[in-house]
């Protein structure tokens, strides 16, 4: 196949991928994608570095095998652990979570008083703050990173706009009210879905959903490669393939809420060990 | 190594079997523990049979191949949907998780009015109405399944006491107050850890920890098997024997919360595929 008739490939450990899915779609009007869930070993944020590289480059190995000509690593969990391991997987592009909002969120802050909130395993790996302090030296940044594992649940059981949610965020949120930040790095692929939530914590701070950043940078990153697809190509062919690596009866329901419409056929993956 | 010698073998998805362990070691003082937690792919609850029953196989073989003289399913889910496929992996005898609780239930229950709650896989399953049925026929018996996944992040986030985990249990336990239950299962490992919680929401309702029960049955079949061992046996030999597939940072706090007490040594596991 024609190298710009290819599909982007979007890996995440299991949903919250679709977020950024939906901001793809959005932003490339003409490419079709390869999602691939990685649902049956779901969720990756509280899993050590060396699990997460591993799982990563399993699913990259996926992509690689449909012939795509880009990968976005869908999860900031892998963008924070496993970038260099899906990088050396190909010469593809690779568009990662962090850098895109990284990048934004040293634009939008004012005060430089920046948080960020993640997975455990995206914030024990220090990626963002390393990415902030690297693209924003010279300025007296101040960072704040917060692990709030329970979003993740909470997204996943549509469990986000609820009382309980508000009363975790308030608990998990309380030290970057303090710190008195005035942007906030969404770090999770699911966080979006508890963006009300998290405004009602945090009135008045700018919150940077990572998804929008990175299907930004995935346009920038085409176009610069010259693969950008064109708008009559490939008509035939459908918009978005999708793949689990477990059936997750639930899939459907939560795809349509991320993606604002139905998967019409999920496939099943089976990864290989590499 | 004499058989009566050998240690017990204990597995679960994750952390959870640790509160069926912590049953264990207080029933059968003179037994020693193997515990596989596989944290790699944790947790189970929401994923299809197919995958939950390969990978209980991987763990079970780790388990024969360290010459344990039984095996207890500390995971209702696995209870639920692969108890044919661990039984199948050898000739040891077999503990679940599920039989001994609805024995309890049946036992306990006057109004004949059970509330089974537990993982989506495990309410999935049929497996504790189908025991309770048969078990209990000719009883006019109303039972009431509710799965709440996320008591299962509460409880390893240690917001078991929470009022967000109030607020979630009472939306999840609404049903069951309704139905004017007398009984309930708390059939899933993690859920003792919201005992408190639960007790406020279904006041003068009856908790059944499968833990505790399983242990009791534990006894009784060693005993049957003349498998138990005695006091002076193995002292030399440690306790606990805590096999992981992945590092879990939070696994060592998480423990000495489930157990009482730290666990002085974990080791990491290799699950090979069959």
């Amino acid at each position: 196949m024609d190298k710009l008739q290819r599909a982007i490939g979007v890996f995440d450990s299991g949903i919250g991928g679709l977020s950024v899915l939906q901001a793809l779609l959005e932003r490339l009007p003409s490419e079709r994608f390869i999602y691939l869930g990685d649902t049956a070993r779901v969720p990756y944020g509280n899993k050590s570095p060396e699990t997460i590289r591993c799982y990563a480059k399993e699913c990259v190995q996926f992509l690689l095998q449909h012939e795509v000509k880009a990968v976005v690593v869908a999860c900031n969990t892998v963008s924070a652990t496993a970038l260099e391991e899906v990088k050396s997987c190909s010469s593809l592009p690779v568009i990662d979570m962090i850098l895109p909002a990284a990048e934004q969120a040293l634009k939008l802050s004012k005060q430089d008083c920046i948080g960020v909130i993640a997975t455990r395993a995206t914030v024990a790996s220090g990626a963002y703050e390393q990415y902030l302090r690297q693209r924003g030296a010279g300025r007296k940044l101040r960072i704040f990173s917060i692990a709030c594992p329970l979003f993740v649940p909470l997204a996943e059981e549509a469990y986000g706009d609820s009382e309980a949610a508000q009363l975790i965020a308030e608990h998990y949120l309380k030290p970057l009210r303090q710190a008195e930040i005035d942007t906030l790095i969404l770090a999770c692929t699911h966080f979006p879905l508890l963006r009300k939530t998290i405004e009602k914590v945090l009135p008045g701070v700018q919150l940077i959903d990572c998804g929008e950043q990175a299907a930004q940078e995935a346009k920038k990153v085409l176009q610069q490669a010259t693969l950008l697809g064109s708008e009559t190509q490939c008509s035939s062919l459908p918009r978005i393939e999708c793949y689990l690596t477990d059936e997750l009866p639930t899939f459907g329901a939560i795809a349509s809420k991320f993606l604002g419409f139905p998967l019409e056929k999920i496939h099943l993956a089976k990864l290989e060990a590499r």
